[in-house]
C-alpha cells in the first residue's frame, strides 16, 4: 500500500494528513496554528515535526504541497507569501524532495483546492469547474478538461481582483471595487466597523422596548461595545440575527460575487462554480444573492451550477493527495 | 496534394476560399455581400454557387466552416443567427458532408478566428490566447493548452456581455454596462448620434474661424448633418481628426474594452490577447487606451501582450482551414 503525505502551508496554520492511496479516509491528521512571529523557518520546522509525528518512521511514496500564496507550481518554488516573511523563491518541492527521497508536487492553494474539490469533492464527475475560496481574501482555482488550469505564467484564478464596481472602495491592490475588497471577511468587517465608528450607538431611551433590532445594534451587542472586535464571522451572524447594517454589508459581498461568477460564466463558461471559505458560511440569505445576481449577469444561453465546497477546510489537503498521486501515476 | 475549403457565413457577407494543405496562399477566394432579405435557403444557395466555381469540378479532402452565431460544434450544428433568419437548428456539418462527401467541422466565428490566428497569424508559437473581435458586436475565442476551449456548453469567450459598469447604459442583453454595450461600432455611434440630437449645431458665428473643431462639429460635417449616417467608422474617423466628442466615446470604449482584458488576465492567465474587428482600426489613441486601463487592472504579477489580429477579415477562413485539417489529421 502506497502511502500519500498531504501538506498544507496555510499562512495562518499549519497541516498534515496522511492517507493510504485510494483510500478516502486520513489515517492520521496533525493541525497547528503558527505562532505570532513565524516565518519560513519555523513553518518548516513545525511541519517537520507534524510529519515525523504522522509517519513514525514509515515512508511515504509521495508528497503533495497546498502553499498559501503565489508558487510556480512547474518547478515547485514559492514565489513569496503575503502572511509570512521568509519565503521568497523557497524551492520547496525541492527541499522536500531530498529530504525525504520521494517525488513531490507543489501548487498554490486555491489551485490544489480546486483540485480535490475536483478529484474527491463537490466537483467529483465535472469535467470544467471554478473553485473559488471567500475567507481572508478571495482567490480561485480553475480545472479545464478535467485538468488544472493555471495560466500561462501560474496567475490564472484571481477573480478576487476583477473589478466589479469601478468606482467602489478602494483595495489594497490599487484598484476600486474588486471582489476581494467588496466580499472578504477583514475587508467587510472593515467597512460595517467604519460606519458605526461614525454612528453613535442609539441610546436606550431611543431603543423601542430596549432591543437590539436597530442598525448596527445586533453587531455592537456581539463585540460588547468593541468595535475593534469586529470580524467577518461577526457579520455573518450578526445578518443571521437579523441586523440591517450587517445583511447590507453581507448583500453587497453576495452582489460582488455574484457579478464575478456571472462575467466569468460567460467568459469561460465551466459546468460548476464551487464556493468555498468562511464568509460562504454566513447562511443562505448570502447564497440567494450569489446565485440570483450571477443569474442575472450570465446571459440566459449560459448554464452552470453554483455549489458548496464539500470537503470545507480539508480541499487543500486532498488536493494535495491528489498532486502527489499525480506524481506517482504519470 | 489534399485540397482544403474554408467557409465564412458571416451574416452580411459570404466568403469561401480553397487552399492546398500546408501551404498559406489561397488558390482561390470568393466573396459576396448577402442580399438584404436574406435567409438561411439563399445563404445556403449563394455559398454553393460560391464553392462550385471554387472547386470547378476538383473535390476537397476535407470542408471547415466559420458560422456567425452560436454553434453546437461538438455536432456542427447552428443554434440560431442573430443576422439572419432561418437557421435555427440546421445541420450544417452533416448537411454538407452528405453533399460533398468528405469530413466537415463546424463553430462559431470567434472560436474559428481565434483558431485561425493561432495556427496562421498573431497567436502562433503561443499556447494560450485569447481572440476578441470588436465591430458589430464584441466576440471572443480561447485558445488554452494549444486547443480551442469552447466551453461546457460551447459558450465559453463571451467578454461582450461582461458588465464593466453596472450603472452604465443599458445593453440588449438586459443588463447595463457589457463591454459590447460600450465598445461597439453601433452602440457608439447610436450614443454619438444622441448627444448630438439633443445639442443643435454650432451657428456660423459661434464657430471660432468658422472651423469645424467643435466639439461634434467633425461628426457633423462628415455625415453632411445627417445623423442618421453616423456609424462606428465615422465616429473612428472623427476622432482621428480630433473631434472631441469623438475622442470621449472612443475612449470610453477603450476603457471598457481595457477593463475587460484586465479582469480577463486576471482570471485566465493567457499569454496574448489578440484584437480584431472593424472598431479596432480606429488607430492608436484606442490602442493607447485599451492598454493602459488592462495593465492598470491586471494584477502587477500578471504578464500578457495585447496585439492587433494579423489576419485581418480572413481570420475566419484560415481558422476554418485549421478546423478542415484536424478533421483529417485525427
Amino acid at each position: 500500500m502506497t502511502l500519500i503525505l498531504a501538506l498544507d502551508f496555510g499562512g495562518t496554520k499549519l497541516a498534515a494528513a496522511l492517507v493510504n492511496a485510494g483510500s478516502r479516509e486520513w489515517l492520521g491528521y496533525e493541525r497547528r496554528l503558527s505562532p505570532v512571529k513565524a516565518n519560513a523557518e519555523t513553518d518548516l520546522e513545525m511541519m517537520r515535526s507534524l510529519i515525523h509525528s504522522l509517519l513514525g518512521g514509515r515512508k511515504p511514496g509521495a508528497i503533495g504541497v497546498s502553499f498559501g500564496g503565489p508558487v510556480d507550481a512547474m518547478i515547485g518554488k514559492v514565489r513569496l507569501s503575503h502572511h509570512v516573511p521568509g519565503w521568497e523563491n523557497i524551492p520547496l518541492r525541492d527541499l522536500l524532495a531530498q529530504e525525504f527521497g520521494v517525488p513531490v508536487s507543489v501548487d498554490n492553494d486555491a489551485n490544489v483546492a480546486a483540485l480535490g474539490e475536483h478529484r474527491f469533492g463537490a466537483g467529483e464527475r465535472f469535467d470544467s469547474l471554478f473553485y473559488i475560496t471567500v475567507s481572508t481574501g478571495v482567490g480561485g482555482g480553475w480545472i479545464l478538461n478535467g485538468q488544472p488550469w493555471r495560466g500561462a505564467g501560474g496567475m490564472a484564478g484571481e477573480i478576487g481582483h476583477m473589478v466589479v464596481d469601478h468606482k467602489g472602495p478602494m483595495c489594497l491592490c490599487g484598484k476600486r471595487g474588486c471582489v476581494e475588497r467588496l466580499a472578504s471577511g477583514p475587508y467587510m468587517a472593515r467597512d460595517v466597523r467604519e460606519v458605526l465608528e461614525n454612528e453613535p450607538p442609539l441610546s436606550p431611551r431611543f431603543q423601542p422596548g430596549g432591543s437590539q433590532e436597530g442598525r448596527g445594534e445586533v453587531l455592537r451587542g456581539l463585540v460588547g461595545g468593541d468595535l475593534g472586535l469586529i470580524t467577518g464571522k461577526v457579520v455573518s451572524e450578526a445578518a443571521a440575527a437579523g441586523d440591517e447594517l450587517a445583511v447590507e454589508f453581507l448583500a453587497r459581498a453576495g452582489w460582488a460575487l455574484g457579478m464575478g461568477i456571472g462575467n466569468v460564466a460567460n467568459l469561460v463558461n465551466p459546468q460548476r462554480f464551487v464556493l468555498g471559505g468562511s464568509v460562504m458560511k454566513a447562511g443562505e440569505r448570502l447564497w440567494d444573492v450569489v446565485r440570483k445576481v450571477a443569474r442575472e449577469t450570465a446571459l440566459p444561453e449560459v448554464s452552470y451550477e453554483i455549489v458548496p465546497a464539500a470537503l470545507g477546510d480539508d480541499a487543500p489537503l486532498w488536493g494535495a493527495v491528489a498532486l502527489a498521486l499525480d506524481t506517482i501515476s504519470c
